[in-house]
């Protein structure tokens, strides 16, 4: 004993056997990875030298705290998407729970065809059948009606594959991105094509993340005062603004009024917004996650029909950006059940 | 010396004089009281009081810290609004500015009017004029060369009764309420009839409000890529969105997503944000500045085409929300020249 090691290597080893008591082994490998459920390799790697770039207060790189804002699309990046997006299969649900009020539904497209589960049929009703759906599922009705249904059915509801609660289907390895961003001091938005008043229901119980963080499409709201004197919002079956695609950007600037420095996607959806942040000055961050895992989760990209991937994967490789390889560089993809 | 004051008083007492010796005289004030500029009186009281009882854990009436959310219009409230709002003096000299490269603005209305300062012949062209003036001061640029626009003007122009920078022309009163409100947890937003992209400029710096916590009237954006690979936002000419009136509730649900416990106006404008606030359920504080010191600032309420305050004084009185009197209220207006 003494003299082995330096007075200070002593301490460090002291420190971190101490810290491996008090902690129990599995929180003290989180205290010393941030990102756990992630694989060694380039992407990970990407991830922890972007942050310590612009975190580095005497580095070239450095970036105000203030101006390190992240954005996140929420399907296929945050949650999965697949075999329908969950938002999709709640407006099916909802119509299945609203058909005893409504005898005519039995023999009425597009309903007919979601009471029967009937694919071809509904698609047959084209863009028509699904705007039909949307607006008795999302309007017609106060905003905190909206949002009560929405409650109801990530309460009750289970995803047909996993068997569990939709909100249980979240990537955490993407959770412990968003937590170590934090801890950098950086601001996480959700930055989604679907439902604001969707999402917000679950955004902050289950990612932490704050209403007015979530960024998405909207249908027209309009303010009315009751004759009892109490102001309501009711939502109307009127599209208001499509998050997606090129609307990315300009929902970006429209709700959060400042260029990212770091964002993540997973599909074409998401392209505008990774070129967008792309063309900022300074250190940038540019992610896909990328599902090629059908045995944990899906595989899907140049054909899907949902979250389709192919010239924002293109322009990813052609540019260097980090794409995401689920099955290699995910340890985990879900949370353990609770 | 000693057993006269007690061991903790004599602590307190030296404690004090340290103080007062270390921060000065007029920062151990601020210290003590949070809202220096304003007289004693029910609206300080009133600001007090609510926020004691939303903060005290224990209390009946606690709000978690993240539901804290506090709205203040702008225009009015946290900055003057006489002779004309500020973005509308921003557009008159925008075209002084840019009339050198528009010969046949000399002979063409509304220019010709604007550049003559013939505030008759504008106001023949009514609101198509305005819209002529909004939309080349306003639009037709990328949102960045906009901000510029805006940033250049504030750096120079100064107001013409005061001969100070529009950005000094802000409520010291209102300043110290966000800080006591931020100190006590809450999150502020703007949320203001004037436009977003204006705001957003001065409001970091002036105000201390991240671009993100500003939600404001709108005008549709296109994203558009450039042929040399570099993405850009357009402004165009074209109304998206009034955060005015009944589109405050609206903005508020749109951008924050969550019911304010805490709303400040000082308008008729103001009133349904006013109402949609006071029609949560638990604690809540509704506020209007009434404009009462001809003096210091302005003296105008009902008759007044700007700040028009008519219904929504009538139902504060009627309801007991706080009617900040500045002229009484306001030991200082406007921040000490720097």
């Amino acid at each position: 004993m003494g003299g082995f090691l330096s007075a200070s290597s002593r301490r460090t080893v002291l420190a971190a056997a101490a810290a491996t008591v008090l902690l129990g082994r599995r929180a003290w490998a989180q205290a010393s990875d941030p990102l756990v459920s992630w694989n060694d390799g380039a992407a990970k790697q990407a991830i922890l030298d972007f942050v310590a770039r612009v975190s580095r207060e005497s580095g070239p790189d450095f970036v105000k705290p203030a101006e390190r804002i992240a954005v996140f699309d929420n399907d296929g990046t945050l949650w999965a998407e697949q075999p329908v997006y969950f938002q999709v299969q709640f407006a099916f649900d909802r119509i299945k729970a609203l058909a005893p009020q409504h005898a005519d539904w039995k023999e009425k497209q597009p309903f007919k065809a979601v009471l029967e589960g009937d694919a071809r049929a509904l698609a047959a009703t084209g863009e028509k059948g699904l705007l039909e759906i949307m607006a008795v599922t999302h309007a017609g009705m106060t905003t905190e009606d909206f949002a009560k249904s929405v409650a109801d059915w990530l309460a009750t509801a289970r995803h047909p594959r996993f068997n569990r609660p939709y909100s249980e289907l979240i990537y955490q390895p993407m959770l412990e991105l968003r937590a170590y961003l934090h801890a950098n001091a950086f601001k996480t938005f959700i930055v989604s094509g679907g439902g604001v008043e969707f999402m917000r229901v679950f955004a902050e119980r289950v990612y932490g993340v704050p209403p007015e963080q979530v960024v998405g499409s909207s249908g027209v709201v309009k303010f009315q005062m009751g004759a009892d004197g109490k102001p309501t919002l009711i939502k109307e079956a009127k599209v208001e603004f499509i998050d997606d695609g090129p609307g990315k950007p300009v929902g970006i600037n429209r709700f959060i009024g400042r260029r990212p420095i770091l964002a993540f996607g997973n599909s074409d959806g998401d392209h505008q917004m990774l070129q967008y942040t792309a063309a900022g000055p300074g250190a940038r961050f540019m992610g896909l996650v990328h599902h090629t895992d059908a045995e944990r989760e899906y595989a899907y990209d140049r054909q899907s029909h949902i979250g389709k991937l192919d010239k924002a994967l293109d322009e990813a490789i052609a540019r260097k950006w980090t794409v995401v390889d689920m099955k290699k560089d995910w340890r985990t993809v879900f949370p353990a059940p609770r």
